[in-house]
């Protein structure tokens, strides 16, 4: 199966992506709703917690793990995944890829939260790539709870949106990365508010790209995905609001387990 | 020591007003920053968590312990309290009895979290207390990130708070409980948009005078606590951000311990 893990159910986003491009696998997804979100949480605590849901992931039958949690993206990168036995998915190396294909004038705007900016990955994928790219980090921190209450097209959110991108719209972004796996749901918004021109990248269609490429390239282990279009929903906290958030996103009915490993 | 237990760094909030009602006695705090805010989080996970939290305490030297965290007190009454080795008091018992004695209409609302809800120890103890007080409850939970954010007097703030207080202020209450651990510190606006006539209950303030009433019943207990004026600050996961957090609610210099038990 394809192993899916995040901090919480933002990472449904992913879910979704990676079934329009890879209808037919077999996906196992797991949210670490009981000590996530791990957006203002340290290095060394989304590493123990990031440990843990590879490791239920990789028990639970995934042959393949995407780690949609862009806070955790850093942590994949080193020191897990040149050590784990399984090859692990990033969100943040695709969609530093992709914005730099997108963006003419080479200034970037990434939104994002405290952890994901503290772990660095994105300034330092984006370095490597094109050491002349200007890039704008600005941590959005108020989006994650406005996503898990339903907010999504509140007067309210709409206002955080503007005073957020406001300080981004003033550095003349052209290409801005929607770097947390909530924030695709807040597309429509952010794109009003920061301005048709500026190019917006969805990380969740990146990474879903970048993982179809991998299985191509990788026989041996495309070759082990099972494909009956099933999908298994675990998280380490059940609550009815979590149920209710997770099919907001999916658009459709969900049951999620509880597994805390 | 006196052993103080919250989800996060909100239950400052009570350091505070502990200091202020019982200046001589040690303080002892730990706050779990890596689990926390417990606000949409299961009985059975805060359960787990507070366990954790008290043993940490306990270990440290508390003779008694205070859970400033209101999500975590239906815990601490049942099956908590009456098993654990040390005297555990928690906030919502007191702020129930201080807003029953204040009201006059018996017209009482409750601003709190999903899991201060769902675990219905308000209700059950005003139903004790009172059986016709009428109780109206609210989740709030847009009001910890912000209070995190450190956004108290934010516009963006007064409009989330006057849009949460409306639904009460319709129901005619004359005593609004501030029942979650940061909410006093968003006591002034709050007060503009519920009106002048209504009277806010600061269970912090409850909660101290409740302990210094037992410390006076118990001699035994307040005996064992040591009175040096001294403040020790554990959480479970450190980042500049919550120390930052934790200056602006204690309004001083403050040093935080990493411990995880």
């Amino acid at each position: 199966m394809i192993g899916i893990f995040d901090s919480g159910i933002g990472g449904l986003t992913v879910v979704k992506a990676i079934r329009q491009r890879l209808s037919a696998y077999d996906i196992i997804y797991f949210g670490d709703t009981a000590r996530g979100p791990y957006g203002n949480k340290s290095f060394a605590a989304i590493l123990d917690n990031l440990r843990n849901g590879l490791e239920i992931l990789r028990k639970c039958g995934a042959g393949i793990i995407v780690v949609a949690c862009h806070a955790a993206a850093a942590a994949v990168y080193d020191p897990i995944g040149p050590r784990f036995d399984l090859p692990v998915l990033e969100v943040v190396s695709p969609a530093a890829k992709l914005a730099l294909r997108q963006t003419t004038c080479g200034r970037l705007g990434i939104i994002v939260t405290r952890a994901t900016i503290a772990g660095g990955l994105y300034a330092k994928k984006i370095g490597e790539l094109d050491a002349s790219a200007r890039v704008y980090s600005l941590a959005c921190p108020l989006l994650i709870p406005l996503a898990e209450e339903g907010w999504l097209n509140h007067p309210i959110t709409c206002m955080i949106v503007k005073k957020y991108v406001h300080a981004l719209k003033v550095r003349q972004i052209d290409t801005l990365i929607l770097g947390c796996s909530y924030f695709p749901l807040f597309r429509r918004i952010i794109q009003t508010k920061i301005g048709r021109r500026v190019h917006l990248i969805d990380p969740s269609l990146a990474v879903a790209d970048s993982l179809a490429q991998f299985l191509d390239e990788n026989a041996a282990v495309n070759g082990r995905l099972t494909r009956n279009q099933s999908l298994r929903l675990m998280v380490s906290d059940f609550t009815d609001q979590i149920e209710l958030a997770a099919r907001m996103i999916l658009k459709q009915k969900v049951r999620l387990e509880q597994c805390s490993g």
